[in-house]
């Protein structure tokens, strides 16, 4: 995937709400113990490749990028605009001695950008470089201002949403995959991300999980602004209308995005809500027809075109017998984004 | 209904993130310019008259609580705790001329309590004034500190909430009369408030649609703790699952609510979401059916248990007719809270 696969086309946001990053990217990944601990230097990696320049790694690192190795000077020299820390530390805190190194990127007119529960703009040393050298420090779990209240206004433009059965089983990946497939055939796509990660590899988006619950459906909505008619926009959902800590987050994500598409997203196997044995994930059309009904609400020609299933537990034949039953279930197209194509999806999706 | 009615039995909180507000209040309503602007101090006189020890009018007000007229020290020497700003003003802002009133409270001692936009805790005079005679500003439209994420886990004690067809149209006064009722006869009942009013009457709550959304379920869930098996939670209901703005908030407060008893409220008459033309409310049968599918995700054994309608736009007949369609329509009691009583509803409640 290229970066212009995922940039988007259409400006940052109709009320200007949205995160826009500047590229490419010296991904930070300090001194992370294992490659688990970079999971978002991957994905950012693997699912926009030209947006990154670089990796920084510090002594006693124990996982690699295969990418270029620089400081932030060289990088900057190198045409670098932001530093992205792509490695989550250790209890959430960022640690004393990285700070030194951010101040460098500060130094070498670098943004810095991070998605931790600890703040970059908490950070004395942090505000005092960035204001000293003009940069800026993005949060990109914070919610940008701005947001509004949602006016249930149809707006033009085509929006696909996925959906799912439970939190963390690729709904993020299934919405990347899709627009890099839906670029491919030549079809005006953008991904939308909704969480830290997304924001990260799309270098834009608004993570709706840190949006007042009032405002939510508001920030879906400026999320996906008005576009062109024949325009798609990809959003990546989040949480599930079954998941009694989230599921607010998911019905408000669905009431703004106005969906005229939804994929249904699951964890072949998955039988229950993580960690929540006694909510167990009923089958995949009663849950579809519970996301078309949500979905109705602001848009009546709500259609599900696809199923997505993360497969990666079970071998090859599993996963296409797995694959063909979620077929003739739902009678849509079914894939697994890390495995198989979208383009039966993709199909169906411009089929009046 | 006396003071006693509403107040709570139970402590504060389980995880002690809702309001606990000292009483008995005096309550300031300024210059009002009329009735309508006082809503807020005539909804606590009405529903929290023993809460209620005075009100404070300046020159010009042109409405009138009915109660004896106090200024703050007159009002702290006879035994008050709190002001409690009564009056929405005029574009949101605390007027210059007001600021002078309520330092003179703080230097009596009273805590101060205001439901406004703009905060009583952004005004430095305010704040310098709480500091200097160590009084509480409390802004009950900012969540509490320390909300944490749904657990989804089962609470013992009984909980209702009522839920609507639209915004504004009566699931506070719905809970109030219920709560009411219920301890009139005997029943171990608590008032559980959701949004700035209700907290205002109640002396407790937490403002729902102020939280972030991923905390939503759990905010809920902190809202009605633990309780003793026969002890029953009335709940305050917010939104509606067909408002496309606040739909989020509405899906939160049932999952992390977990209710026992749902009661349906509706206006009488309207026809569709209010400024929403496009989204017709669907017959109460089928209302009823999309409340209680959400409501099991937590709680499988929720059931249907009384209507409430808003009947003020019609006359007695109408009222009447309006009340027994409803009854027909879902086969539980129906109530006006302001005009029959939930006697029938609180008896479905107790049949096993």
């Amino acid at each position: 995937m290229s970066v212009q696969t995922i940039a988007t086309s259409a400006p940052p946001s109709r009320t200007g709400v949205s995160y826009s990053l500047r590229k490419p990217y010296l991904l930070f990944i300090g001194d992370a113990p294992s490659a688990g601990h970079a999971k978002t230097a991957f994905g950012i990696r693997d699912w926009a490749p030209d947006t990154v320049l670089a990796q920084w790694r510090l002594p006693g690192c124990r996982t690699d990028l295969e990418l270029p190795e620089m400081d932030a000077a060289t990088a900057a020299a190198n045409g670098a605009a932001s530093l992205v820390i792509g490695i989550a530390p250790a209890g959430g805190r960022i640690p004393a001695h990285w700070i030194d190194c951010l101040v460098a990127a500060a130094d070498a007119g670098l943004d810095i950008v991070a998605g931790l529960h600890s703040r970059l703009n908490d950070n004395p040393e942090l505000v005092a470089a960035a204001r000293r050298n003009g940069i800026a420090l993005i949060d990109v779990r914070e919610p940008p201002k701005g947001i509004a209240v949602a006016t249930g206004d149809k707006r033009p433009g085509k929006r696909l949403l996925t959906v799912g059965s439970d939190c963390a089983l690729g709904k993020k990946y299934t919405a990347l995959s899709l627009a890099k497939a839906m670029r491919q055939a030549g079809i005006d796509a953008d991904f939308r991300a909704t969480g830290q990660t997304g924001i990260l590899i799309a270098g834009q988006g608004l993570p709706m999980d840190a949006v007042v619950v009032d405002f939510a459906a508001g920030a879906a909505e400026a999320l996906s602004p008005d576009a062109a008619p024949d325009h798609w926009d990809i959003i990546e959902g989040q949480g599930s209308l079954i998941h009694p800590a989230y599921a607010g987050v998911t019905l408000a994500l669905i009431h703004g995005s106005q969906p005229d598409a939804l994929v249904l997203c699951h964890e072949a196997g998955r039988a229950h809500i993580n960690d929540q044995p006694a909510i167990r994930i009923p089958p995949l059309d009663q849950l579809a027809e519970m996301y078309l009904q949500a979905a109705r609400l602001t848009n009546p020609g709500v259609r599900l075109v696809g199923a997505s299933l993360n497969t990666s537990r079970l071998d090859e034949g599993a996963s296409e017998r797995a694959l063909d039953e979620a077929e003739d279930l739902l009678q849509v197209p079914s894939f697994d984004p890390l495995r198989t194509s979208p383009d039966a999806i993709i199909s169906k999706l411009q089929a009046p």
